[in-house]
């Protein structure tokens, strides 16, 4: 009797099989979350569903990087203290994100929304390769970062767009691959470790 | 600079924002969360977010046993095949969600909303006592089963409550303690033990 109509209310049943379609949300979860919520006031319940409206009504993808922003040119496009020279290609938000949490970089970037992946559907046309080369010819760009992740799919996207914008006399880099800082050799795989060597760096 | 304004993003910032005040859902989490949604329609989120602002604004308290409920009177309360004889008295929905899982109860409930706890401040007359009183006056019920949580808070609303219905000739049952259904011996506490054996049972 209480298998479709699993909590003997459609409203909290609704809520939690809401919760449920989140990743990593399972039903005990999502019932724990949407209980939390009953306890709070009409206000705060209001914001919290209210808040993840506004975002995806309102979120825009930058024009010229296009990275998500609340405006037509995002804030780290319009940061005039930021080395507009400098391109950090990467595949997704999330990447600028953590290439922002380190502080080191102080280019812009360019998103390219994914990967090519004839698995998946994806091809070049799908991602924002087109927008970055009409970038390099519009603006004065001397480097551009390939920071796509190590994949296969990471792999012949490097190649793919590295082909695309050599020629334009745009210097390309890429991240430096070796071990983690704080690592310990014996558990560096041998792969890296191997570029590791291969790339080494002068000590001073 | 990406200290206040984390994700260079308002919108996104509040978003993950409104997730890591949910329960055991930190920032990265929140955050992946909020990415996830970002890749879904329009549609879907404004389901999501109007789906758990409906759910505040329209849920009740049902009338009679205070359990959540879509109508005046909850689905349980209003099924005419339980058993309108019996109360189950449990603190909160959670409990009544558990019990009925089991699929071995057939009677009504009463939701308390809590338990007696002076250090959080909570009395009697924060709590559905008094209803339960009425509800035992006027209509006729023969048993309450005190479903409480074994914890002091629980003991105590259990005293207190079981002086409150003693005397209106209603039968005070309690669930049984014992060992769990499949454990191990060695590994049941002293205490759960002990009381299965005072409280043993005839084998057939």
């Amino acid at each position: 009797m209480y298998q479709e109509n699993k909590y003997s209310s459609k409203l909290l049943n609704n809520a939690v099989e809401e919760f449920s379609k989140l990743p990593g949300i399972g039903g005990k979860t999502a019932l724990r979350l949407v209980l939390h919520l009953l306890k709070k006031s009409e206000e705060e319940v209001n914001l919290f569903g209210e808040t993840i409206i506004e975002l995806k009504k309102n979120i825009k993808k930058c024009k010229i990087c296009k990275n998500v922003s609340d405006d037509e040119i995002c804030e780290i496009c319009s940061d005039s203290e930021r080395d507009r020279k400098t391109i950090c290609l990467v595949e997704n938000i999330n990447d600028v994100i953590a290439i922002e949490k380190t502080g080191q970089y102080k280019g812009l970037y360019h998103v390219l929304g994914g990967l090519i992946s004839p698995m998946e559907g994806t091809g070049p046309d799908n991602l924002e390769i087109n927008s970055l080369i009409e970038r390099i010819k519009s603006s004065d760009i001397q480097e551009i970062i390939f920071a796509l992740n190590s994949t296969p799919e990471g792999e012949t996207t490097n190649y793919y767009t590295y082909k695309k914008v050599s020629g334009f006399g745009v210097r390309v880099t890429t991240l430096a691959k070796g071990v983690s800082v704080g690592s310990e050799l014996q558990y560096v795989d041998e792969l890296t470790l191997g570029r590791s060597i291969i790339d080494r760096i002068s000590f001073f």
